[in-house]
C-alpha cells in the first residue's frame, strides 16, 4: 500500500500497538459475552470493569459515570434524544459550530416539538458572549457547546460558560472528542462547574473504531437509544464490544500519560508549520484563538481545498478539506461560515491536524510540497482560466 | 486462563482466525475514516464496500440494502423505532418470545401513543396460527417475529407468516441474528413474501463484537436512531467500524460456505446430546418444533439452573442458564412463560447452543460431567434441604 504521510488525526488516528496488543486475546480467546455467567463471561465482565475505571481515571470520572457506547456520533445522540425524551418540550441551545452529529440529533428534536437555538461565534471561532447570554435568556432546557472545534481546533472557555448556564437549570453537555488527549479534562471539576456530560471517542486517541463514551450526571435523567437486555445501567443495551472497550481503557491511559511530552511536541510542529503557512502566503483561521496544539485549518486565496488536497495526498501527504464526516457535502464549512469567513475563501480550507508521532522533517516536507502544488496550481489557473483543474 | 469447553454459541462465539487476520491491517496500517478523501481514507471505503458486498451476497440482497450498525440490539432499535417515528401512532405486534432488544423498543413506543400487541406461542414455541391471525384483524402498523428464538431455537415459518400478515400493510420484520450461519436466509425470497427488515449480528457467527446490520426493504421509511454525518445513507451516522465490519464481512463468507457441512455436524452432536439427556431424564423444551440444529434447551426438575450452570462451568463446561442478555435478571425466561412452562420448572432451564467446532467428544464428556452434577444436586437438595446449593 501507497502510505503518504498522516497528517490527518482529527478525522481518524491509527491503533497504537499497545492498545492492539490489549485488545487481541478478546477475539479469539477470552471471547465470552460479558452477561455469561460462566467463566469466559466473567473474564469479559472484568476486562469491561478495568477500561471503565480508566477511562473513568482518565477524566476524573467516577467508572458508575461512564456509559459506553459505539462511539462519539453514538453518545453526543444519546445525551440529546435521550435527555429530550425525559423533558416537555423546550430550547435546545447549540454553538454554531457544532460536529453534525450534535446539531442533526438537535434539528431531529423538532418533530418532537422542540426549537434548536444557535449560539453565534466570533471570526475566531470563539462563542460570543452577548449571544450566549442572549440564549440563555431564552431558557434553554439543553446546552450542548464543543469542547474544542474538530475543524479550526478552537477551544471555549466550557467551565466558565456551564458556570454562566447553571443558574438557568438547563442540562449543560460537551462534546469533548477533539480535546481528549490534546487537553487535560476533569469531569469532577466540569461537573462542579456546571457541566452535566462529556462525550469521548476511542478512534480519535490511537483507539479503535466502535468505542466511544458519556461520561454522565447520575442526576440526568436519560432515555436510551437503544433499548434490550439492560446493559450499561439500561443505558444503552446490546452485547459490549468488549476488545474495543479493552482497547479505549488503554488509548486513554496513553493519552492522559503522554499529554505534557505531547503538547510540547505538537505545539513546536504547529509553530513551524505556521511560519512556513504565512510564508507561502495562507490565511490562517481562528489563529487568534486559544486552540489545539495539533490543528492548523487554512486556505490560500484561488486555490480549491478538494484540488489541493487530492494533489497533496497523491504526492505523499494525507490532509483534510472541511470535516472529514461531512466530506461528502461539497457546501463550504459551516463552521467557518458561522464565522463570517467568505465562502470563496471557505472552498479553499485545508486541514493539518498533527499527530504524536509526526516529526518536524514531516512538516518540512509537507511545507515544501505544498508550496509547489500551491505554485502550480495558481499558475495553471493564471494561464489557463477555462480549465477546471 | 483457565478454558472450559464452551458450549454457548448462542450467546457469542470466538471470531475465527481467518476472520482476526482480515481484520488486523485495519487497526494500525489501513486505519483511515472512510470519509477522508485520501489513500487511507479510500482504502477503508473499498473496504467496506467489499464487506457490504459480502454482507449481502450471504443473505441474498443488493449492497445497498444493507445497513451496518453496531450490533443486533442497535439493528432490531433501528427498525423498529425508526420505522415508527413515520407513521401515525398504532399498534406494533410482536411475538411473545422476542429478544429484549425488540421487545423492549416496542414497548417503548407506548410513550409515543403506541400499543404493543403480543402474539401468543404454543407449548413447543411456536407461533400460534389463530393468535397470530387475530393480531393481525387488530391491523398493526409494525410487525416483529424472531426467525430463530435464542433460547430454544425454535424456528418461525417467517415466509407463511409474512405471506400473512402482506395484506395488512404492515412493515414486516424478522429478528435473524440465530438463523445466520445455522439456516439458509434469502432476503430476494422473504422480501417476495412480504418480509421488508432482517436483523444480523457478528458475533454470533464467528465475526467480532461490534457490528451488525438491518437489511431494508428500500420503501420502508427510518428515522435514525444516530444522526449526524450522514452515513450508511443517513440511516446510521457516525464514523464507520471498518475492521469490525470487514471481520463481519468475512464472518458471513465464511457462515455461508460452510453451512450444509455445518448443519450435518451439528444435528449429529445434538441428537447424541439429546440422546443422552433422555436417559438422565431431562425435559427438552420446544423437542417438536422446528429448531436450530445446535440449541437444546432443557432442565432437570428440582434442580436450579444458576446453580447447575455454575457447577458446570467449574467442571469445565461453558452453558448458559436461560439467555445471556438477560441473565441479570432472575426471574425464569420469559420464553419458557410464554410457552406456558411451569415456573419451577423454568427456573431449571439450562441452554446448550453448540458451535461448529465442537466435538462428540465435547457432548459425550459435557453428559458425563451434567449426570455427575445434577445427581449430585438432587442428593444434596435430598440430604439437606434447608441448606441453599
Amino acid at each position: 500500500m501507497f502510505a503518504p504521510v498522516y497528517l490527518d488525526h482529527n478525522a481518524t488516528t491509527p491503533v497504537s500497538p499497545r492498545v492492539l496488543e490489549a485488545m487481541l486475546p478478546y477475539f479469539g480467546v477470552q471471547y465470552g459475552n460479558a452477561s455469561s455467567r460462566h467463566e469466559y463471561g466473567r473474564a469479559a465482565r472484568r476486562a469491561l470493569d478495568e477500561a471503565r475505571q480508566r477511562v473513568a481515571a482518565a477524566v476524573g470520572a467516577h467508572p458508575t459515570e461512564v456509559i459506553f457506547t459505539s462511539g462519539g456520533s453514538e453518545a453526543n445522540n444519546l445525551f440529546i434524544k435521550g435527555a429530550a425524551a425525559y423533558l416537555p418540550a423546550g430550547t435546545v441551545a447549540i454553538s454554531a459550530i457544532e460536529h453534525p452529529c450534535v446539531r442533526e440529533p438537535a434539528k431531529a428534536l423538532r418533530r418532537l416539538g422542540w426549537r434548536m437555538r444557535e449560539i453565534a461565534v466570533d471570526g475566531q471561532c470563539r462563542i460570543r458572549s452577548a449571544d450566549f447570554q442572549a440564549a440563555l435568556d431564552e431558557r434553554p432546557a439543553l446546552i450542548s457547546i464543543m469542547f474544542a472545534n474538530n475543524e479550526t481546533g478552537a477551544i471555549q472557555p466550557i467551565d466558565a460558560l456551564a458556570a454562566q448556564a447553571a443558574r438557568t437549570g438547563a442540562w449543560f453537555h460537551t462534546d469533548a472528542v477533539q480535546a481528549l488527549g490534546k487537553l487535560p479534562l476533569d469531569f469532577r471539576a466540569l461537573n462542579a462547574a456546571g457541566v452535566h456530560a462529556l462525550t469521548l471517542s476511542a478512534h480519535k486517541i490511537g483507539g479503535p473504531k466502535g468505542a466511544g463514551a458519556l461520561i454522565l450526571d447520575k442526576r440526568v435523567e436519560l432515555a436510551p437509544l437503544i433499548d434490550g437486555g439492560g446493559h450499561e445501567r439500561g443505558y444503552r443495551s446490546g452485547t459490549e464490544n468488549v476488545p474495543a472497550i479493552v482497547g479505549f481503557g488503554i488509548a486513554c491511559e496513553e493519552a492522559v500519560a503522554g499529554l505534557d511530552a505531547a503538547k510540547l511536541h505538537l505545539t513546536a510542529l504547529r509553530s513551524q508549520l505556521e511560519r512556513g503557512l504565512a510564508e507561502l502566503g495562507a490565511t490562517i483561521f481562528a489563529m487568534a484563538a486559544e486552540r489545539l496544539p495539533n490543528t492548523v485549518y487554512f486556505a490560500f486565496s484561488g486555490v480549491d481545498g478538494e484540488t489541493l488536497v487530492a494533489k497533496l495526498d497523491r504526492a505523499g501527504y494525507a490532509v483534510a478539506s472541511g470535516a472529514a464526516c461531512s466530506s461528502a457535502n461539497p457546501e463550504p464549512s459551516h463552521v467557518l461560515l458561522a464565522m463570517g469567513v467568505e465562502p470563496k475563501l471557505a472552498r479553499g480550507a485545508v486541514r493539518v491536524s498533527l499527530g504524536r508521532q509526526n516529526t518536524a522533517d514531516d512538516v518540512a516536507g509537507f511545507l515544501r510540497t505544498l508550496g509547489e502544488t500551491v505554485f502550480q496550481l495558481q499558475h495553471l489557473t493564471t494561464v489557463h482560466p477555462h480549465v477546471a483543474v
